[in-house]
């Protein structure tokens, strides 16, 4: 079978989704006997939806350098479910009369969770129509929440840039005495797990260091023990540093807010970090600082993990290689030993990872639930190592802004 | 004259002002036949009504070089304001009783404008003792607000961090498109002046590249002008990215807070960033994501500015000639060429500097008031060009954690 490959991004983006991108499209090009064109969907599978492709040829061998190691999705992202096929058959007639009209046999896609139950649904709809397809799920998350795989891209940078800026953080707390006592809070990204937030753990070069506490989804928030920690350290080391995933839940199951400003119509924006900080300084008149890391982690390219660039662009490659020969399924990593560590991509079953999560688990998180193991510690450290610099220019980061035409739609338009 | 160096840091610390402090160090040691010992105190001038001191000899060359590279203040800093000289004699009796304990003859004091004050007020109660004592200023904040020097130590690797943060966020910002239009804030330091604010126009490659807005403390924040620009950016780019300083101001000379929590007695803790992402998701319905970036943004020494390093480092060197030479003041940076950017440092008199505080010039304001001119730009690409990267271990920095012991006290304890 021979015929195009489409590409897509999904999703929340990461430092490290556009080195997926350019892993594919460096091995699409080394299978001309197999891969016609290698084209792009804008903005995922809506972009496949609304026929907004582009041909990838137009770039270059630099092009394709700069794209390694630019952050975000250079090809345009979105949030969007398909139908149950059996739901709005319309929808996939669509999206299969898109595929052949540009030939395309092989259809990756980049992302999370979601994206992969995306991955299922078309390579199903494909198997039960008849259309000669292979479905190859690339993993994507800064959240490291998919199932399977021993770790995801996205995830090794966005640890680094955290783990980094707590250290740095930490210095910082550390050089300013105050006789009320000093705390530092700063909410990471992580709804459901904590992987981000834990990650900050390697920060710590010992029990004193930055982050002196971890709060993590996992792990139910309870405001006594947690402000009675607060105060052990303050009084211990003379300032404590608190590192918040977004999503942690109170013994109600609620995910700390501001409510107040909930329930007098205020729209939500304050979450977890600012609530922490506003309890310590509340309830121990400690000064208080916070920071919201948000978008900021999650594109931190400049300082991106050298295995993570490296295991992007592996999945990428590794996801073309799988599709001409015909395997669907999911790129996983699996890790083949710890201490040097040593890796290599899989292949995942659809069903074993579309629309799962995967939590820390408990083997992981220490025993008073306010710091992690060194099981995950030995587990996390390889994934942070190593510096990968993007090029800078004038003092910045060099990026590629990819601005490659759409190609002539071959159908109707339409609007998904 | 011959005797001792003390050293000290103050005010909030920078990614660069231990770079002074090895730069004061190495100086030092070049002029054995002027200065005996190289002392630094502990926390700043608090440090030295304390008498907690310690000897810089312990640090080796390798240290030294470390030391360089570490953001934090290694010795720590203070905010701590002597009182006029006539109000509190008893405060500088002390003062000088430890200064004269330990034989020190050159006061080396690094910190932004309160700090210069205080340099004044020592220097000018040794003279008016007959004490003979040179003191000499040395600058650093992120916040660029020190008068009479071109730029300040600090700031330009705050810039950079920030430019660079807000380049990679506009990325991952155009990557996903909603049909309710997105918008993304970012509050950054800056409660008088807008340096930092505006050094993030430094991002855009072009006009629809992130930062689309920036709120300066110089510009009074007009709130339906503000949001008729958003929305202006959405309906043009899709997407608005805005960075505030956390200082603007409403027509009422208000800083902008979250005041219904302020009413209801709790803690104010969201600022500007908060209040204006509040408001373009409460006016104009759109999806907004804020970061608020805090002490991140002077502690991220993993992005530091070469140009801002090299200077932080000679600031140092030159106040340890300066102080030998007998000449007290405030060490500058004295800009003189632009293009193929050239400097050197100079010196203030403590009266042009202390107290004082700069904020932007109206011709770095963009008429609108919503960005900067290119005058702004070609005074700031300088300070944040080159990169200066700490060596990395096991994927993070590997900074110093200073421990050196406290010297053995010669007067009696002393609480200030």
């Amino acid at each position: 079978m021979k015929g195009s490959l489409l590409y897509a991004q999904s999703g929340g983006v990461t430092a490290v989704i556009n080195a997926s991108a350019a892993g594919v499209i460096s091995e699409a090009r080394l299978q001309p006997e197999r891969i016609e064109r290698v084209l792009a969907a804008r903005n995922g599978i809506l972009g496949v939806l609304r026929e907004t492709l582009v041909d990838t040829a137009a770039l270059s061998g630099a092009d394709l350098a700069r794209l390694r190691t630019t952050p975000g999705g250079a090809f345009g992202s979105c949030r969007f479910d398909l139908d149950p096929a059996e739901n709005n058959p319309l929808q996939y007639d669509r999206l299969f009369d898109v595929l052949a009209a540009h030939d395309i046999r092989f259809f990756l896609y980049n992302g999370g969770n979601g994206s992969m139950e995306t991955c299922r649904q078309v390579q199903s709809a494909a198997d039960a129509r008849g259309y000669p397809l292979t479905v190859v799920g690339v993993p994507k998350t800064v959240d490291n929440d998919i199932v399977g795989t021993d770790c995801s891209p996205g995830f090794g940078s966005a640890a680094k840039y955290l783990a980094t800026s707590v250290r740095e953080v930490g210095l910082d707390l550390a050089a300013m005495t105050t006789n009320a006592g000093r705390a530092f809070v700063l909410e990471v990204m992580g709804r459901n797990a904590g992987w981000l937030a834990a990650a900050c753990a390697l920060a710590a070069e010992d029990a004193d260091a930055a982050p002196h506490i971890i709060l993590m989804p996992e792990v139910v928030f309870d405001e006594a023990r947690f402000l009675a920690r607060v105060q052990a350290v303050v009084e211990r080391v003379g300032a404590c540093a608190v590192v918040v995933a977004e999503g942690i839940r109170g013994p109600d199951g609620q995910i700390l807010a501001m409510q107040d400003r909930n329930q007098k119509g205020y729209v939500q924006l304050g979450g977890a970090g600012e609530v922490v900080a506003e309890r310590i300084h509340a309830c121990l008149g400690y000064k208080v600082h916070y920071a919201l890391a948000d978008y900021l982690q999650r594109s931190a390219r400049h300082i991106a993990s050298r295995t993570d660039t490296a295991q992007a662009f592996a999945v990428g490659k590794a996801a073309v290689r799988r599709a001409v020969a015909g395997q669907c399924g999911v790129v996983g990593i699996e890790r083949l030993t710890d201490d040097a560590y040593r890796w290599r991509t899989n292949l995942l079953p659809f069903e074993q990872v579309a629309n799962l999560e995967r939590s820390l688990p408990a083997e992981f998180i220490a025993a008073d639930g306010f710091g992690v193991t060194e099981a995950f510690r030995r587990w996390c450290r390889p994934l942070i190592a190593g510096e990968d610099w993007p090029v800078f220019k004038d003092g910045l980061p060099d990026y590629l802004r990819l601005q490659l035409p759409l190609l002539q739609p071959l159908l109707p338009s339409h609007s998904p």
